[in-house]
């Protein structure tokens, strides 16, 4: 691979997806072209309270929007999608994507009322696309979706292979395995930088087929004939589905879909013939009553033990159409994602309480490659560069590990941190510089009102409530019209704690008269004396660390 | 065993410790005598906001105090120990533990000075107690914290066997194997009921000894020889200590403990002679600037990645002591507790960041009996009634059902609820009623001032935050003097959101004017009027429901 300008680098600029496993976007820049991979959402982390989602700050896409010629997007994950709906509300460029990516993008675009105003174009496997100095060629990878992309990204200084999420599967449900001899084609053009998922790098060996659940799904089947069946898994993985609805097939069941979600996905993926199954298959939740227990499978959201979902609802009794009752099984064909584990608990002690049997184990395997499947991508590619990403920090750090065991000398290795430049060509690559990045917080229709502070004050907030003291001064002569009056909420039991507030209100009101004794004219002073005061009380009392907010008001 | 009055029967009540895994504590009750094993605490549960732990409603005993005649305690974990200071308060009774267990008991009891206060006495395996009409029996069982024991209750209606916590070592690292022939001894003369441990009844095979792991520390200090090594486990795990401890004298290193939990245990544990080891292997933080990397070995708290933990302050440069540098080599001796893969990720991330090699796989055990080893015991006890405790529900499923499989009748297993009461002889059993139950909240020094109004309110200011709307109004005319001012926290960032706020203002002024030129002089009526308005107003403007606190002052 020759540089046709050998002044000129590439530019690598993660603006999500490190440190992280959400919010996947990387620009690749060269002179006036910049292309960007994904464009993905995050989920709340524990401490931002009261958040919905999270995207990234694409502030240097728009400083740089007369460069900027479009999103490549790899797969339908809302890691890698959920973003687009906010992002290109602001940039007018278009999407790429293969087939059933895009019509989940369509899908999102017409709840946003935006499918109209977004360009978007449908690439096939093998096609590539121009965009600018670059050419970026869509290769055919597996996943736990169908229609997952890798990207060849051909530019002057050299070409980058970004896997997306990926695993090797020789036998999957839908489509052909990964086009492994493309990859191997390419790397033996020569190629710049491998970029690659990361999520299993710390697993060893291999990840199991989708197609090995299925065998699993027929066991199951066949040892509870005699009871109703009910499958949660992910919405979007349509294989799974699709093997779930194969078993139901086989033994003689219906198929009932429940959950927003997966009723959406599935729908679009029908349309698409993504998933194939005879008519009269599937049968809306409202026909279940013509059939008994053995008749049925139902496949439906909430394997995460998410508190809305329809599982979790079931669960709780507070499902308008689906009752659990004893005999029924319920299979969880999923894993928790860290930080589940306690809701799922929650989902499979209701369930177990209501005389169900619980299956959850051994029918779900993983989408993403393990540590010997990433050694044969750097082995098919042989990228002079490796920039692991698709990962929390130990994620990159052990496929960086993989990479120096492969034979990428330590210093051609880019454990990379969002908003980092990475400069590079066939002569050098460096960390050249940094970029605004960021997460923005996005709260009910508020994107970016809520900020740290907010979330320091609702953390303080949620762990030891808030007192309000209000008080009426007289403007001119500075004496007490009205007050000290508090008033607390998420503290304690008012009812049973009265002495205990009314010895802080003479407490405060006290200080506050002294000052006012003392000619303090100044609000801002009261207003310390009155948190000072009355924080000092609580702590001597109660060992706490209550908000306090004094109000002051004047006539 | 012969029942010496078939009349009266014995009462088992769980205060505690069954739909969750926590807070263990269960009154045996026959006629005039109540003894109660256990007196645990367990960890507040993601919602119960700002909560430092919850301790069982003991409100029953506190009624049949003049019944109560001991508390017999079968190990040194919170979960059994640690509402003991709490409850002790109220009732002057006497604990029963074995050696290791009663000194930790001790120490809690001299932390809160009340050491002077309680009657304790300690008991060896094999020795009983006569506790009322009760006898009670300790017996030696294996766990991961030494001197644990399982009960034999005698009783005018029948031998009760409790597990306690438990599992089947035959080679322990401190004493002997579980009294296995015992326990077959005591099943030989017949048993009537059998309360066993359900934690890992969902898990097949048998829990691996404790002293495997001490074969994976000889290898791991084989392997990182070169480097400093720092291990993470549970403070009260004093085997493991002793066994990390074997390690670093074969491959002649010093050992610091950091942590105070664990400096506490492991003080109690030397004292009483559970953990042994050379003069001179253990050395103080301060003399590690004396030794090379290679020469030391940390043993420290923060397993679990709690936020105040050694392991987590030194993760985050927070540790006055310890700076974590490449080369470092951390062990997690530990598996996480649901609920804090997330937090234990976090630590491990930063760690890998300071360069240090993490390695979390193969150096931890269970402390509780897998399937198989619960299936030996009811072999051996041949219980006519099953009861299964410790656990969630999910867990007493398990055991029930393996309690079915090994022979006992589906209608003598009695999975029950806290506060139950089940009422048996050899004759029958059943669930005759319930008592008061319940788990207290304990924040700072308040216990159970927070109940479940102050903790919905904690969660809608966690998620919403809170707007104050406050107002002076004249007594006499009902005329605005002042206001109505609006303050929020953790709402919105303020400054960047001025319009909305003075939006929301001139709308509330509006509704108020309004109420108060109708003559509306129910100061109830118009904060509804101003709540009413505000929610529809941010609800619409934001899909928020921030908490409004409406405030009105009279001058």
């Amino acid at each position: 691979m020759k540089n046709v300008n050998s002044e000129s680098k590439l530019k690598i600029i993660p603006l999500g997806g490190l440190e992280q496993i959400g919010m996947n976007m990387t620009a690749f820049e060269y002179e006036d072209s910049i292309v960007v991979v994904d464009c993905g959402l995050s989920f709340p982390d524990d401490e931002m309270l009261g958040i919905d989602l999270v995207i990234p700050d694409v502030t240097y896409l728009k400083d740089n929007i007369d460069k900027v010629k479009g999103f490549a997007i790899t797969h339908g994950h809302e890691d890698h999608i959920g973003a687009i709906p906010y992002v290109l509300k602001d940039l007018n460029v278009p999407i790429y994507a293969t087939k059933l990516t895009m019509g989940i993008i369509d899908f999102k675009l017409k709840e946003a009322e935006m499918e109209k105003k977004v360009k978007r174009k449908v690439v096939k496997y093998g096609q590539s696309i121009n965009l600018g100095c670059f050419r970026i060629e869509f290769i055919r990878t597996n996943h736990s979706i169908a229609g997952a992309a890798a990207l060849a990204i051909y530019s002057p200084a050299g070409i980058v292979v970004h896997t997306g999420d990926f695993k090797v599967d020789y036998t999957p449900v839908y489509g052909a395995p990964i086009d492994l001899q493309r990859l191997a084609e390419i790397g033996k053009k020569g190629v710049l930088a491998l970029m690659s998922d990361s999520t299993n790098a710390l697993k060893p060996g291999f990840t199991m087929s989708e197609s090995s659940v299925g065998k699993t799904f027929d066991t199951l089947f066949n040892d509870n004939r005699g009871s109703r069946i009910i499958i949660a898994t992910f919405a979007s993985n349509v294989d799974r589905v699709q093997q779930i609805i194969n078993s139901a097939v086989k033994y003689g069941r219906k198929v009932v879909i429940e959950g927003r979600s997966m009723v959406n996905i599935i729908g679009v993926a029908k349309e698409l013939e993504y998933i194939n199954y005879p008519d009269g298959t599937v049968i809306d939740v409202e026909e279940m009553k013509n059939y008994t227990d053995e008749q049925i499978v139902l496949i439906t959201t909430g394997s995460q033990g998410e508190s809305m979902a329809a599982l979790s609802r079931m669960a709780a009794s507070l499902h308008r159409k689906v009752t659990i009752h004893p005999g029924d099984t319920v299979i969880f064909s999923s894993t928790p994602i860290p930080g589940n584990e306690k809701s799922v608990a929650k989902v499979i002690n209701e369930l177990s309480m209501k005389g169900a049997k619980v299956i959850f184990q051994d029918t779900h395997v993983s989408g993403h490659a393990c540590e010997e499947e990433l050694k044969l991508i750097y082995s098919l590619v042989k990228p002079k560069y490796a920039i692991p990403v698709h990962g929390e920090y130990r994620h990159l750090a052990a496929n960086a590990e993989i990479a120096e065991h492969m034979g990428i000398p330590k210093e051609n290795i880019f454990v990379m941190f969002k908003g980092d430049v990475l400069e590079l060509n066939d002569e050098s690559a460096q960390i050249t510089g940094t970029v605004q990045t960021g997460a923005i917080l996005v709260d009910g229709l508020g994107v970016g009102d809520v900020g740290n502070i907010v979330l320091r004050d609702r953390q303080n907030l949620a762990e030891n409530g808030i007192i309000v003291v209000v008080m009426t001064l007289d403007k001119y002569s500075s004496q007490l019209l009205a007050g000290p009056d508090i008033v607390s909420r998420g503290f304690v039991y008012v009812r049973e704690s009265e002495n205990l507030i009314e010895n802080a209100r003479m407490v405060v009101e006290e200080a506050v008269e002294n000052c006012l004794y003392r000619n303090v004219t100044d609000w801002g002073k009261l207003k310390n004396v009155v948190k000072d005061t009355l924080s000092d009380y609580m702590w001597k009392n109660l060992k706490r660390t209550p908000m306090i907010l004094p109000i002051i008001m004047e006539v």
